[in-house]
């Protein structure tokens, strides 16, 4: 699938939003929406539809400068860690090496303090070592 | 200069520093130094050496990448404006098109919320407008 | 307009969110919508359909309670200022009093601390004496 | 108990801040106050008269309107999960229905990012699975 | 005025809120108290209450201690501006020099960022030029 | 050691930091020094050099008036759990007193919300506890 794809005229937010997670996210995003079935079902819906059926099937940015942008987002916020790690995993799905990601979760230091970086470089450690042993 | 040159182990943190900062935030960032001679001159050295000798000038990631990250790490915080429109400027300065600014600012609606988006997308018109007239 | 109406499902997201940010937000929230024409066009259809197409639409809660939740939630954060303004108008437009108002504002101070409290009183000041001299 | 009641100028602050407290929080926020016994229990005193006595107590706002508001506050926030669990209960215990909390934890969405609102959502998820067992 | 008369039990928490606020931020402080007249009277006594009466006028730390916490917590913060002003003058008045203020903005980049850092310096630079034209 | 010594010209930054890592963090911060090791050994050089080689090691202000600012900054921030409890046991390795780092605490209550004070209270519960046992 494509970022032209993604837009597509014929798909509707929803079906875009769906492949879009699917592409990114992958199981880690599948997990959310299901937890979500028995309390917020629409919710489920609209994360499919605005985050990743407008944004991030949007043509103008790659889906690896996107995931640079919500891993260092998310680690400065210090405020998503649960998400932090999904993405962490979507930035590893979508082209970003793990060498890179430490680059992005270091320079968080800088603006949003160490104790940051250091809880956002070790949701990092956590996440490649679970993915090293599967 | 490249990221090579700001490496170079014969230069000090300092003189890296002040090289990547320069070619970073160019006169914007040597007026955040300037201001702090009277009050805190020492921390002007720490700005040149931390951030700039010893983040920026590391190899393992563009300027180009690096400043997705401070741009979406400083829209998503939402308490660093004038911060944010330095790294803004310094975005077009090293490779981001205002598009692609734009898109990461979008894009801070689905993590930080949308009045962050919208401060952000505010903040840079601001920069795009003063550096169409100059 | 009711609640009801709004969500029709012969009107579309654009549709059913513009009619409700003109029933809530007024002419402040028109402004923003303008500042985004010549940046970010499509930013401005997203904050009509999310926002305001999906969610303040949504029947399960009337938009008095909304408001009581977006201004508690936009003093609590402290980094949305111009939004809390707005807010704080849209608040009054959908049934709150001043006094109520002032008592969620006041409420922050719990959970939020003291200056975001002061923050958001001194921002309904200043909505409050606007109106009044209109 | 009633408003009304709460404001009785015959009651101390504290009188009135542990009643408030016990019809609000219930036996969530008696645990709190019995685990600051041996830390700091003048700021159990301090929790019962400021936040209960003076500010819960007050006329100007229901019960029901300020658990709006608190909990939007705290899911914003995102740096007080064990509050909002507290909160979620008592918004339970003055009359919002779970439906209403779900509405305003989506919501947060807009103004505080997907995040904010999906860690709001799965902390409510846990507090009603672990009423409805009781 | 002393620590130990602040606690008289024979002072109401109103008054001794009001020689504590008297004592640490001065003419700033009762700045703050006037513009709450007419909006929120109140609120202007729950802040000599509960954090003059109750909390400063507590003999376990000096207000010079209390003071570099404040203004660590403040910078750190980055959403109170205001009080960040109010409460550098009012570390001067309780006995930190310029110097020591200066020290715990600075350090504030390690653990919130150099953005709040900068924020905090700049605050403060504002502060002391306008005490020496005094 | 002394301050003193800390600034030693002869010594480097990261000799410089590292002992006073030592000093005020002990185990506990090598601990972190540890953990960091896989995943960005840089990283653990850069923790010594700027927070403890540049900002600790600085004779301006005490250790343990920096603990105070610590301690209320990371407490008021609410998104730094683990550094915090780090920083509480630091606060009594450099002097302070348990109930000197309990009056910190309270304080920010003020500034933060109870939230925040309750999180930084029962933080320095569990460390005073596990001190007290070992």
């Amino acid at each position: 699938m494509t970022n032209e794809n993604q837009r597509s005229e014929q798909m509707t937010r929803l079906e875009r939003g769906k492949l879009a997670l699917n592409e990114i996210d992958g199981q880690a995003g599948q997990n959310v929406i299901d937890a979500l079935a028995d309390i917020a079902p629409d919710f489920a819906t609209y994360l499919f539809e605005f985050p990743f059926g407008d944004i991030y099937a949007r043509p103008g940015l790659s889906l690896r400068d996107r995931e640079i942008a919500t891993i260092a987002a998310l680690a400065a916020m210090g405020t998503a860690a649960p998400q932090l790690k999904i993405h962490i995993e979507a930035g590893l799905n979508v082209g970003l090496s793990k060498d890179e990601i430490t680059e992005v979760l270091m320079q968080m230091a800088v603006y949003a303090g160490f104790p940051a970086a250091l809880n956002g470089l070790f949701t990092a450690k956590e996440v490649f070592e679970t993915l090293s042993t599967e």
